[in-house]
């Protein structure tokens, strides 16, 4: 950690400062300079991270030297990546895998329909949400258990394993009966106490990226289940908030290498969420996979204008088919399979 | 709700959109222009909300006509404000109402003399963190039951009534045994579950406003409470995500007169998390006065660079001191007291 | 244009809108609903989208249904791409076109060995800068005059043509005698003058996104050039302004499928300064192929830790020249070549 | 400066960036740490500032520890602030300043008549535009040098010095010849030829702040006004992009107390521009006021509806005079005048 003063510290300020950070039990190494002092603190920076250095008078800024996550850090698995399986299905590998299914579980017809047609096109993954996050309390609010009956069904007949959104701490019981893969979404990306919980599962775990998270806060939050002794983490990034209106969101895929780098987690892509219009799906999905990821999460329904959420961008079967066959080129092409 | 066709739209796709609003019992009013076709729908909004009309083949842009709110909106109360009372405190009249206490309870002596130092100094709300989210797992994550029993305490000394955080739902009856106010935080703005929860308790709620959340989306969080029956919300402006670095966050006060139009619910500022930085707070509170606040809520501590959590950017008990001083001469300069 | 009233609007108030739009050489056509009124206004938009008809009373919001871009839009040009050729390279055919340089020219031997290296590892376009828009007035400003003069000398030797930018109207004429296209960087999009003066130009232009500028605001000022007659114009994606501090700004892909589908103009994009991390830099050129963008921009330099400009984001000419065989693997996975 | 390794960096790239910081004149702190190696640069930061140290093999991060700017620092004048005339009008002093006029110069009539209005309001400084910058080129570009004269005849008329903005510099001669203030807009912050152009001009200049521009970026664009000589500069804040969409802008008055603290400049508010919804700019104009900013500048029109551009955020001269009033009052509640 490396402290700065203001121009007008006093000397007495500075040493105060200096005192602090032996009592913490770390080292001060100061240089003076012209105009400011600069303090480098030699020794174990998390015993001090959480202090409120900037609040002692004379400190100007405060910078940290490490990275304040851990257990998630590249650096944790000496530079290797740790694939997560899903059922028998795992992420993180050489093959880039695809996962599908509708926003919402409607009903039995809908739900098996679907997860045959994207069986059928090549997903190995199958999604769909029983509890669902909606902006308005007036919407759809999913079909609960029955939701996860049916897609417990859907899996029964198609073999692919299932992952669904986990919004209260209080579902995890009934949800971890019928689930492979517990998501945790975006909205509730910093809901430290439902990732707690979730680091308790014994499922893997897929953490979506907030709205306005960082890429740094992202890893702090699947910090939080690692610490809880989960280490079967998969990272979403699933677009971001900013000043663009033309989409629904800003799918970032910068969000990619830089956690491929900074993380040993798989990586997942969901660029139906990112740029949230059913035309340019396929072309952010082909992007997500040229810049790496491990992963791509795309919905389907088989009639998108009577669909009880997100509709509008839902791919029909066959333009899901069509998009896995250009995924399988474009993963080729740079080295993996999908 | 407007609906426009795409330029090449045929008129069976356009028979279909209307068709499906015939179905859903509202009725269409058909422009066609040179270029696209404009749809009028007449009825009750609320009953196609939710359907996913873009999907439609033909249709370029969907365009509500009524705000998605209800219970919230200032039209719902026939124009008029509906104050809040927080124990015997209302928030939303002509008073200005200020909170004051520290981020986070620590123990006994801290609680009770920063409680004592803001009440001496005009606080008629004291506020303090029980059970914290924070963005790493190893950081202090509150004294939980410990620190609402403090609290309870320093109510009893000052008669300060007290509000603070609720992040999980299974603690909602725990906290009510304490409480005067539930806070919900930023982050978990869109987490409901809890937003049902709280509007299930018979405690006023002050909702804050997420980091990257629009205006439209509080008001909807806030929807979720009142649509269970708890009418007793306030909402809080605390900064949101922008590019600008300097600041921790970036206080949005444009919300406050926004949210003084659009809604019956008081608007209460927090200049702390708002801009973060300890010297500008001050500034920051007496702007969100001037704006139209009807409360701020402001950290104080009485040892900063002691304190186990945002010691960066709590008041020493004076300095708030001065502030309040300075608060009521802004207040009696709107025609407003504080 | 579809006009709505507030819900307090009187009879007299809506009547003097329709009395407006009629004035204006339009018709009204007035749907009354319960609490608010619908007034569809039938004719050219163009004529009234300048007014300021949310100014009238009683008007609570006004939705343009025509797209305010004209020239640039797809339609114009009845669905077709419209390739700019900059010297004999054509950009916005089947070709996925790769331009590489330094960021400055900086003398005769780091242009002309660097123009050797990218001609040599596949590119076909050579950039560099002679005028530098720089964040300080204390930085390396450009070699000017000097700097396009060494530019013609490296075409010379290589055959590359080349693009550099023009900051000032006043350089126009300076630069038309040595380059074959003007950059408009991303601090200038909405430098208004300049983009008339580069529509008046006979040289192609390539018109950056600025940084906070939406595809609509970049379309519009793609606009400003062709409304002057210059219709070889290329729209670059270079990064637009969000929250996130890890990278240096955050590419934004999804516009490259959108403006693929508004404009026929070519997009080119510029992971170089879109990301800002060399490391991350490959990732994001596959992405940008992958997404469809018609050519991509690469910084490189020979010596990046004793470059002028920029040395932080540029690649070697050896991570350049396997650049460029990635890049083709995946512009044949999705069926062009480059 | 402080230079932290990455934890793979070998001693042979320590050495070098050791030889590389002596090289350039200054010395090496060096501090070895278990994983890291932190490097303080002791020395005149700004010999090294432009350097692509970050490009260093084994570098992983560069901190600057002074600040970029200079001239315009506040310790520059020994923590004073510096205020600006503009004709005999001190902006930056005890006083609040309060600026209006429309938007654009129309004609004669309506610039005299709202010149007198705003006068006996208690306007001190004439705002007006002759150059318009307008996102479309089918919109109105302003009257030019005909607008430019009736400004001219409004300060004969009424006393009231003028402002008016410059968009290229090769307009700086003429709009010398009839301004008392040259106006910097938005869009051209970053037009580093045009700063530097108004740097070697004998008027004052209000610099505003880009929609994308941070505070530093914006300190650093008055840097090279001041660096060519022009010490009569003003900085305005007049709203940042953010995702809410609700208002035309955010109004980022958290700039107002940094930019106190950080800069000698005197600080403008532009509320019209930076809300942009009538109704709620006089909140923002008094919210500015008690932030601390040195004067604000509103839009009147008087008949907004027919208002050439902006009519939807021009005030009446009636609402104009009233808040001149209200300004009153909540200047004298913080000890200031207006």
């Amino acid at each position: 950690m490396i402290i700065v003063t203001t121009p007008d510290s006093t000397e007495e300020q500075v040493q105060h400062i200096i005192d602090r950070i032996k009592e913490w039990g770390l080292k001060a190494e100061v240089s003076r300079g012209a105009i400011r002092t600069v303090i480098g603190v030699i020794g174990p920076e998390d015993a001090i991270r959480e202090r409120p250095i900037a609040a002692i008078p004379g400190v100007e800024s405060v910078t940290p030297v490490m990275k304040p996550y851990k257990l998630v850090s590249r650096e944790f698995r000496g530079g290797n990546s740790s694939p997560v399986k899903i059922g028998n299905v795992a992420i993180g590998g050489d093959d880039v895998v695809i996962m599908s299914g509708p926003c919402s579980v409607e009903n039995k017809q809908q739900i098996t329909s679907i997860a045959a047609d994207i069986k059928q096109a090549g997903a190995r993954v199958l999604r769909g949400g029983a509890f669902k996050p909606r902006t308005s309390p007036y919407s759809f609010q999913g079909l609960g258990e029955e939701g996860l009956r049916l897609l417990a069904e859907a899996r029964e007949e198609t073999g692919l394993p299932i992952i669904t959104e986990i919004m209260d701490t209080k579902h995890l019981e009934l949800i971890e009966k019928y689930a492979d893969c517990l998501q945790v979404g975006a909205r509730n990306m910093q809901n430290f106490s439902l990732l707690k919980e979730v680091g308790r599962s014994k499922l893997p775990v897929m953490l979506k990226r907030g709205m306005s998270a960082t890429i740094a806060d992202l890893l702090m939050s699947a910090e939080y289940i690692l610490a809880e002794g989960n280490f079967n983490v998969m990272l979403c990034e699933r677009g971001i908030r900013t000043f663009e209106t033309y989409t629904r969101n800003t799918l970032d895929l910068n969000a990619v290498p830089v956690l491929k780098r900074e993380t040993h987690l798989p990586v997942v892509v969901d660029p139906t969420h990112g740029i949230g219009l059913r035309d340019h799906i396929p072309s952010m999905a082909l992007a997500a996979v040229a810049a790496g990821a491990d992963a791509v999460m795309v919905e389907v329904h088989n009639s998108p204008e009577l669909a009880k959420s997100d509709g509008e961008q839902a791919l029909m079967p066959e333009e899901f088919g069509d998009l896995v066959q250009r995924i399988r080129k474009v993963a080729e092409a740079i080295g993996r399979s999908a």
